[in-house]
């Protein structure tokens, strides 16, 4: 398999994570797409993936699969029981709420600020910018903090007592909260241990 | 179980479908939360959903999912083998990744231009707007619209040769562009004939 990515950005992170826990990394070549330069936007990598992002998994087959979280599917299937996205219909259920939570309320909110309402990745890349937009994700993205403090505050991963996806897409989403300069507020000290337990990890220590 | 929706409208319609696809629409019971009033704001229904909107699904033990992916990740594990979300690891992958499409690409952008730049639900539930980026996302729908034409020109449904999860979303999609008033481009052939398919299967025609 070939993952398509752009290394330390915030989306291939989480796969970057996601092979690491499912012992996989070493299965797979990485592809360089510099999206800073625009690589992501020719036309031979827009055949791959329409939507122009990254990360993007291909298959022996020639399947492209764009999206953390229908890659992550692939990679939690392809041997044995799931680990990351849940085994029970309940399991499923939550991860799947929690990580879409985990992109609206944080990661894709931090996102749309970063490219809306900061120079972002430059004038070639954000050839449009709704900056009142972007301000306003920047909200959501505090209250996404202070959702998922509360959240952790009965329990120790963002979709219950295991280590999930949702997880993933949340801590991604922290560390580009970083890079853009949004604040985790003071008192959300539940977040804050959450992260350092998940930053703890073989599959992030590393 | 029970389903908090607002019948017509277009995310409970995606649920609506799946429980009919699945033979399930006679085991939940249908509570009716009234969007256009305000009832998916209260504190009681937020306790359920803090994203405040519907639909939800309750279950016996009083786990709550919000967001459609998830709840039709649990419709369709409940007995025996998922027919919506995809059987392999590559078809979870596909259908997980243009359910996304549907979501970004239509769905939602078709909603962010109903709920920004029209008066929406009326001032007491559209309490921010921001029009100019409604309006682009009323382009990005429209983009949408002729991508999952060009995708349907290859295949009988959006993630393949199967119905799954994603032709419910982008099905839905097109139901709320109608309600918003934004129209499928004329020579979109493919999308028009997919939808007719669609419309005429037992779960929908009914
Ligand atoms: N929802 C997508 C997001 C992918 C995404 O936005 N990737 C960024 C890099 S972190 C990108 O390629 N952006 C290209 C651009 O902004 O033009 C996913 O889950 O993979
Ligand atoms: N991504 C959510 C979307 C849910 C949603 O936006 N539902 C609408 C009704 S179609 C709603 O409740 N909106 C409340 C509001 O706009 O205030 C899902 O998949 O369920």
């Amino acid at each position: 398999m070939k993952i398509y990515e752009f290394e330390g950005f915030p989306n291939p992170a989480r796969i970057r994570i996601a092979l690491a826990e499912k012992n996989l990394t070493d299965q797979v070549e990485f592809v360089s797409i510099n999206v800073p330069k625009g690589e992501h936007q020719t036309p031979e990598f827009r055949a791959k993936n329409p939507s122009a992002a990254v990360p993007l998994l291909e298959l022996e087959d020639g399947t492209c699969i764009s999206e953390c979280t229908a890659i992550t599917e692939y990679l939690d299937h392809m041997n044995g029981d799931p680990t990351l996205t849940g085994k029970t219909p309940k399991e499923r259920a939550k991860i799947h709420m929690m990580q879409r939570r985990a992109e609206a309320g944080l990661l894709d909110a931090v996102g749309t600020y970063f490219h809306h309402a900061t120079p972002g990745l430059g004038k070639e890349i954000e050839v449009y910018q709704c900056s009142e937009w972007g301000q306003y994700q920047k909200d959501v993205a505090i209250k996404g903090m202070r959702y998922f403090d509360t959240v952790l505050a009965d329990q120790d991963y963002i979709a219950g007592d295991k280590f999930s996806m949702a997880d993933i897409t949340a801590f991604a989403g922290l560390g580009f909260a970083d890079f853009a300069q949004i604040a985790i507020p003071e008192d959300c000290a539940n977040l804050k241990n959450w992260r350092a337990r998940v930053a703890s990890r073989p599959s992030l220590a590393a």
